[in-house]
């Protein structure tokens, strides 16, 4: 490292106003072209992070820039999963989110084991779900910047000594620990070494001369933008295919589920009763455990799953589940990857959340309609395993029903609908629209649940004919896998 | 009250199933109508909140519905002013908000001083902000549900023992806590007595008999929604006038702004470097004394905000601080009524939040282009004094900085941007549209800091004709209200 004094900090002031300049001009473009950014900052303590975060933020313009810290997790954080809060906080198409500490912060954080409420034992299976995350979100064509800040521990101290002579900023420097700083750096230099193999690598600055340190950041942004910029206009301009790659093939999952099976009226009300009763017990000790539980409902259209929501959630306690309706996405929820707003419904733990449609929207509709490139929904299916692992990682359970019924019981239903003046708000052109695709939307649900059906997060096709056998068997389903998770023989 | 064994339970059926498919049929209309919906649970412990609630829900579909539970606090939630929560929770044009407990419920915890964050004395204040909160979503077409339950005491005694004998929702019931739940009606029964007197009374279910209570609910939640789509048709039918009012008058507080008050180069720089500094103290001794601060930027176009929010951001930590840029509402927003955008941003406790323009768009351009009717507009001067109130009652301090620049400097730094190609993105159709309509501005600007510009929350216009004379004047103005806030005497 060169004498300070041979620092030509005029030059470096010069340099500096044109990065600043064109970091802003590449954020219009940015803006423009709608590619997020996520910008991460992590360093040990006083290394310089606040200070080269706010040099980035008072280059960016305000409408199109978040900033997000990472301190003590608050329990809302600690009661779902690690990279929960970064899913949410994602930026919007053509935002520049910048993280000062992040996941890589809160991850060290929680295997140090320092809160009440954490989940994690398994280490490895966290460096996995952080991979996950972000090669996610590198695929949706998020840019990721890394920096990683050092500084000499001269200079360290320097910073802290002058919060901590300032009576206003010494509560500041109180809060340096350095155990834990040592701790932060140690699991970081192997994170480093891990990171440096994916798509994001971390960028290393040199913080001790802070004029230098901010450009060579700003530098560094404007240079990846560039290439991300020229490297979305070549995506765009490339022919994207949309067309599903159906295969005419039906053998599947749904195979031999067109026959009707019934079930008596008074077996239903007897089981319905007790099995309501069970489901009570059952939320009740998912809150004591503080495990959440995922109850994820596809089918056909008219197939059954209000009805059968119905069922579920009669007996519970409201304050403890929701009902999640899934929909065309908005505005809002169209300027993110489409996993987003699935985490921000996610439950909290102790609670239920049960989707009525879900993330799997994106093999089914998405696909046979082309809202979806073929790219874009091929990738989906270990996306959406990622995501749910990341669920039960933390504990949760994770059950998915797909209710079925034969083509010529939805026709009944339709009809059935159309007839009565309390259900036709019910039926739209769209659902005759899909009764038109009827084998390809079979093709899809069978690929969709081959390849998403695992042990941890298992699909459970229900026989929909008979609309009181499904909700009976579909409640049974979920009773039961609960019960095998919350008790043990003796039923404690 | 009737005995149990007169009851007829089916005829209470054959009603309830009635009231239930009602109450479908008019909540697609208050959908198709995009009114809002809150409708309140209070009541004592096993009152049957829970379980009239999820009768509700029941009725109801998730789509358009959604339920919010009121607990201890969050660490969040208590860092922010008692109806940040609900007011961020209020529903979206068109759904159903169900509230089990409420701000009611909230209130009567922060009162009985419960805990630690708690910055609440004033029993008084707090209940005018929740009559100021209840009355502004009224005004702007809320229809606001009410109940409060009613249990004999065997009754209450006899649900809470049903819990305790299941050992698996024993735990429930002993959340019950007889003195706490005693301190609750107490002050209940008075808050009850106040509401009454205003537009959303308080409408009383007895518990007791389970199925007679779900359909008193149902009915009056059904008569309360035929009328109040009556009134709201009655309402759209009838001229709304957005003409502004204007009256050609240009006397007020930006009289005698015209003229250039300048600032030497050298003084400019000696300042500024002085102020930062101070201010970088001032945003510490915030967080530690865990007050909010609020910086709101309005001015003419071109007047400065821009660089003068650099100046003030420059020397701060960018943890503690978030600078909000308020443009046309999107969809989300357009969906709420006008200040809901602005509780979801509200700085925590500690920290600061600057506004590049902000609420008073409302009586700015939401006035002079007809966006907001007559009516609107004339009732958002109160409107925004309570919501302000609502913050500095909280311990907030709200400064309000108006930048203000001639009409001849105007055209000069709008062609100034118009022939520099770094600068002249900033300059839009819009502006010089604005520029057209310079005078009823300034009138709108006039009424607005005439009837807004009060002890707790001032307003002070700022001589924006030369850039470096307003940006140490804005800084300066800062630094001192809070400095004067902050400190004692002797700087402590």
């Amino acid at each position: 490292m060169s004498a300070i004094s041979t620092i030509d900090f005029k030059e470096l002031k010069k340099e500096k106003d044109e990065l600043v300049v064109r970091t802003g001009y590449l954020q219009r473009l940015i803006m423009a072209k709608k590619i997020p950014v996520m910008i991460v900052f992590e360093g040990v303590h006083a290394s310089g992070k606040g200070r080269l975060s706010n040099e980035l933020l008072l280059a960016l313009d305000a409408r199109y820039t978040d900033f997000y810290a990472t301190h003590k997790p608050t329990e809302d954080e600690l009661r779902r999963p690690l990279l929960w809060q970064y899913s949410v906080n994602a930026p919007s198409y053509g935002n520049i989110n910048i993280y000062y500490r992040s996941w890589y912060s809160l991850y060290i954080a929680l295997i140090n084991q320092k809160f009440e409420l954490n989940r994690y034992a398994d280490k490895k299976a966290l460096v996995k779900e952080i991979r996950d995350f972000e090669n996610t979100l590198i695929d949706d064509g998020t840019v990721l910047i890394k920096f990683y800040l050092h500084i000499s521990k001269e200079k360290q101290m320097e910073h802290i000594r002058k919060m901590r002579e300032n009576p206003r900023t010494m509560w500041r420097a109180q809060e340096y620990d350095a155990e834990n700083d040592e701790k932060y750096e140690h699991e970081m230099r192997k994170l480093l070494k891990d990171g440096n193999h994916n798509e994001a690598p971390w960028h290393h600055i040199e913080y001790d001369v802070r004029e230098r340190a901010v450009n060579e950041m700003l530098r560094t942004v404007t240079s990846i933008l560039e290439k991300a910029i020229a490297e979305h206009d070549r995506k765009s301009s490339e022919p994207k295919e949309r067309d599903g790659k159906f295969k005419g093939t039906d053998d599947g999952a749904l195979e031999g589920f067109d026959k009707c099976v019934t079930i008596d009226k008074k077996v239903y009300r007897e089981k319905l009763e007790d099995l309501q009763q069970r489901m009570r017990e059952v939320q009740y000790t998912l809150y004591q455990k503080k495990i959440p539980l995922f109850v994820v409902y596809e089918g056909w259209d008219a197939g059954g799953k209000g009805g059968n929501i119905k069922r579920l959630v009669e007996p519970l306690d409201p304050t403890m589940y929701i009902v999640n309706t899934t929909a065309a996405p908005n505005e809002t929820e169209r300027n993110h990857n489409y996993l987003w707003r699935f985490w921000t419904t996610i439950p909290k733990s102790g609670h239920i959340a049960i989707y009525d449609r879900s993330w799997y929207g994106r093999l089914m509709v998405e696909r046979v309609e082309g809202f979806a490139t073929n790219q874009e929904w091929s990738r989906a299916y270990q996306e959406i395993n990622d995501f749910e692992e990341s669920q039960t990682n933390f504990g949760a359970i994770v059950i998915k029903l797909f209710l079925y019924i034969s083509k010529e019981e939805q026709l009944k239903r339709f009809e059935d609908r159309q007839s009565d003046p309390n259900k036709v708000w019910k039926i739209t052109d769209e659902d005759w629209r899909n009764r038109e695709k009827w084998d390809i939307y079979v093709e899809a649900v069978n690929d969709m649940i081959e390849k998403t059906d695992r042990k941890n997060a298992p699909w459970i096709v229900i026989n929909g004919n008979d609309k009181k056998y499904a909700r009976v068997k579909a409640l049974e389903t979920i009773v039961e896998i609960c019960e095998k998770k919350l008790y043990d023989k003796n039923g404690n």
